[in-house]
């Protein structure tokens, strides 16, 4: 196949990157005219906006239950009425059901090369998702071309890398010769990696391809085809890259369904109904707990999740209060706290934290976090575009009711002016202070921009409530500042106990959130915030299973 | 550490030779005197009959609730009155969770080379552990001796050296250097592996060791404390090895309860209240499918189990039918029937099988299985050491219901006398002939000498059927024997889409029951037989999470 040789350096190099994990990206993540064309924002905002109130044409898959679609944008607070083709959920199956021979009998150098293929699609059209993630999760700009287009196509392709190289880990073929004293005993020996069944993507509203994507090529590389199921609230971005996933198949040969879209609306969720179904033996998913219990729950099924969590971030001491300060600032602000990643519980002890200049007190700090957030959200260069929109009323319900529960609210949530999107879904962080003992307020995740400055007895009662939380509720990242060796020693190993990854001291040009492609594990899978990680070897290995032959050499 | 030197080499060794493939054994399969001594053998002996009726008193843990033993010698059919120290199932677990930072906080290697060493120190013991076998699960001193000493060593090898290559797998810190344009973001980043908890061992009463040593040793390397849970009528052997370890750790100044047996009592067992505990995160069982099903769906555990399965030979033609249908009988009779890779069920088309003398019917093949049967049951130097003696009464219940099923007995069960054990449990295979359609006949595992020829309407059937039940019910073997290469490949890919390895056209001094330390994957995991795989890298991967931390470079 000549795609096989085109991207098998592509595949060597992100092998080759999952093992070093120093930086490597294979796209380019700065939407730069000059690395995608002059042309290509304006080309693709046009084309989103062309897409709005019309049926989605391009999956080459059946509508024989007809065009549903529910998205609404978080800008505009009005329905998008972009209709998907839908068919039954047993019909989805029915059709992974009938390709499955095909796919898992191509070679897998052969799937991984149409898989990298569709990602180089993807590549062209990052400004069409860039702006159909926008107007569905309610991202902005920047994050929405980066987490959804280059950021999610180096994730996939990193997952279709370690597919691949757990793959070949052992010999296809071998001779086994064995002494037996007078005699050898011969025997040829095969192995041959075998896919589990039907994969399973449920995507969330907030992130529809960075979180999808790793699940669905994971599953496609190791031979199982994929049904993915957008939330009703985001399907745009994944509908582009199945579509085009499905047009480098059907260029090759092959039957278009091994990847398929199945859309559902809000009042007829179909879920269940195809996790349940006995054919479906992976599910990849991210949300709520609730029902990512439930799936994991399910007899018979290798389930992936990312749930909730609440993260936190430590203050034992820094040398520079303003840019730490300003660090966590922008990092709960960042759409508007709707990242998996985002802090909420920031742990202070009750005399305050060591700098060079001495003590800075807690009210001192609270004061420097209310004047930061003020800061960037009253710049209105910065604060309408790190915000967004808020993706779910109900996200703003949660804030307003987080105000009214028994703690100091010092800086209540708010909205503001987007210049472009005048009707914008806007709520800026809440930020209120709770003391140590109020554990029953921060000990749940409050998805959205909420966020506490928790009084504690000292650093060591911080770390053992941080990791207690993670422990007990999930966590998916923690940031922590200290000047102490022996304590960020200390708090790296409590943290890791809790199966939290802990970003140390960060002031300028990286966040906590941030999570990069061949190099950080996100979610680590071991605390209820998710049992899956992007993208360790576990992630594709539970995929597929290793089964060998024997035969005597005559 | 001294011992992390001497081990280096044969840790290298066990790695390379997990990825090869190709023949690997550390410990040599045969009791010899040239390679074990020439007293070996009698001082064994010795050592075992000196140990019946007293405590066994080299464990280095506590007896707080006193000395309890319930094992039977299946040759002798009289208690062994060997008493074990026990603690409460609560003790063991706090005992566990005492020294687990310290074991955790061991680098991978240290703990790799305390454990190998455990296994040079097991090595000169294997005869005292054959003994200690024979008389507890009913194997033949053969069995005995290779499967719990030499064997069983080379699967816990394998296990630490998977463990150990996962482990040393990403590195433990880069720097991480990110273009931004007009200047470089550099992180350090380090990453370490986290145990997930307290393994829990549970063992079974037919392979004492070979099944449980993978599990002991891969969730000791990968750092989490074990607690050995060995079935009640079969303890000494893992005592002996337990008895080893912790001395090694003493010696090495470590606390000995890293590694801990727990004994129960038929009338009083402790598995559940063991492995429902919170502290438990890891569990291995090998056992009946109920109890499997149970830990399974254990909340907050990852567990790892070899259950029930019904295995099939598929016979569509060969080149020597006497050679084929006396491997298969020898492969039914090895150990009565009790071992989890004998077939159970030989598909036989209706219309007999292709040879190079012509067909040979299906009454002429049932005809020579019996023939075969009875010369190696009655062969006084063979019969008694082949089929060894029944470890479960049950066992011996079963077959006589088998035989009162609705299908044609061609040879009933019977006794013979062992001349060495007047006393013995024995029971030789029954074989039944049923129709295809007789299918509730045959498809749940009838553990024990039981052995179904199962007349198809032509091998396709055969395939099928081998291939529904291996799916449904779990199988861990298969045995075809094809002259067609066609049918080969379809039998290949058939029993591969049950996650069933197929053992082809096994004629002399291989059997389809014997699967190799380092080459064969020992149950898939991938059909009801069992969710995990000695030593695939799943079955470690599973038992630590991969945590990382980052940190801006000044």
């Amino acid at each position: 196949m000549e795609l096989t040789t085109q991207h098998k350096e592509t595949l060597d190099r992100a092998v080759r990157a999952i093992h070093e994990r120093t930086f490597f990206a294979r796209y380019p993540e700065h939407p730069s005219p000059k690395i995608y064309g002059e042309t290509a924002d304006q080309e693709g905002r046009e084309w989103f906006q062309d897409r709005v109130g019309k049926n989605f044409s391009e999956l080459l898959q059946a509508a024989d239950a007809g065009w549903v679609g529910d998205e609404q944008s978080p800008y505009l607070q009005e329905p998008l009425n972009i209709k998907y083709p839908v068919v039954s959920a047993a019909a989805y199956v029915a059709n992974a059901c009938e390709v499955f021979d095909t796919w898992r009998q191509l070679p897998v150098l052969n799937r991984a090369a149409l898989l990298i293929e569709s990602l180089e699609r993807m590549k062209a059209r990052f400004f069409q998702i860039a702006y159909a993630t926008m107007h569905t999760t309610g991202q902005g700009y920047m994050m929405a071309f980066q987490a959804s287009g280059p950021h999610a196509a180096d994730r996939a392709l990193e997952a279709i890398a370690m597919g691949y190289e757990e793959q070949a880990r052992f010999p296809g073929e071998v001779v086994w010769d064995k002494p037996m004293g007078k005699f050898n005993l011969t025997l040829k020996k095969t192995w041959r990696t075998m896919p589990k069944g039907i994969g399973l993507v449920v995507g969330c509203s907030t992130f529809p391809t960075w979180n999808s994507v790793p699940g669905m090529y994971a599953s496609l590389v190791t031979g199982n085809p994929v049904i993915v199921k957008p939330h009703p609230g985001s399907v745009l971005p994944m509908a582009i890259l199945v579509a085009e996933l499905q047009k480098v198949l059907q260029e090759n040969n092959l039957n278009p369904l091994v990847v398929q879209l199945a859309v559902d609306t809000h009042d007829k969720l179909i879920t269940k109904e195809l996790a349940e179904d006995p054919a479906v033996k992976l599910i990849d998913y991210t949300g709520g707990s609730a029902f990512g219990d439930y799936l994991e729950g399910l007899p018979g099924k290798v389930v992936f999740t990312e749930k909730t969590g609440v993260n936190s971030a430590i203050i034992d001491s820094t040398d520079e209060v303003d840019k730490m300060v300003g660090n966590l600032a922008f990092s709960i602000a960042l759409y508007s706290g709707q990242m998996c990643t985002a802090p909420q519980n920031i742990f202070i002890p009750a005399d305050g934290i060591n700098t060079p200049g001495g003590k800075v007190s807690f009210d001192e700090l609270a004061t420097k976090f209310v004047a930061q957030f003020n800061g960037l959200i009253d710049n209105p260069k910065a604060g309408p575009f790190v915000l967004g929109a808020v993706q779910n009323p109900a996200t703003c319900d949660r804030v307003k009711d987080a105000e009214n529960l028994p703690g100091q609210v010092l800086l209540p949530s708010r909205s503001i002016e987007n210049p472009m999107f005048k009707n914008a879904r806007i709520a800026t962080p809440a930020l209120i202070a709770v003391e140590a003992h109020q554990i029953d307020i921060f000990s749940q995740e409050l998805f959205g921009p909420v966020a506490f400055l928790i009084k504690t007895k000292d650093t060591a009662e911080s770390v053992a409530l941080a990791r207690k939380l993670a422990a007990g509720h999930g966590a998916i990242s923690c940031a922590a500042y200290t000047l102490d060796e022996d304590m960020k020693d200390y708090i790296a190993d409590q943290m890791a106990l809790a199966a939290t990854p802990v970003a140390f001291n960060f002031k300028t040009g990286i966040y906590v959130n941030q999570h990069a492609g061949f190099s950080d594990f996100h979610v680590t899978g071991g605390n209820p915030a998710g049992n899956a990680s992007f993208t360790n070897p576990e992630y594709v290995i539970k995929r597929f299973t290793w089964v060998g032959t024997r035969e005597p050499v005559s």
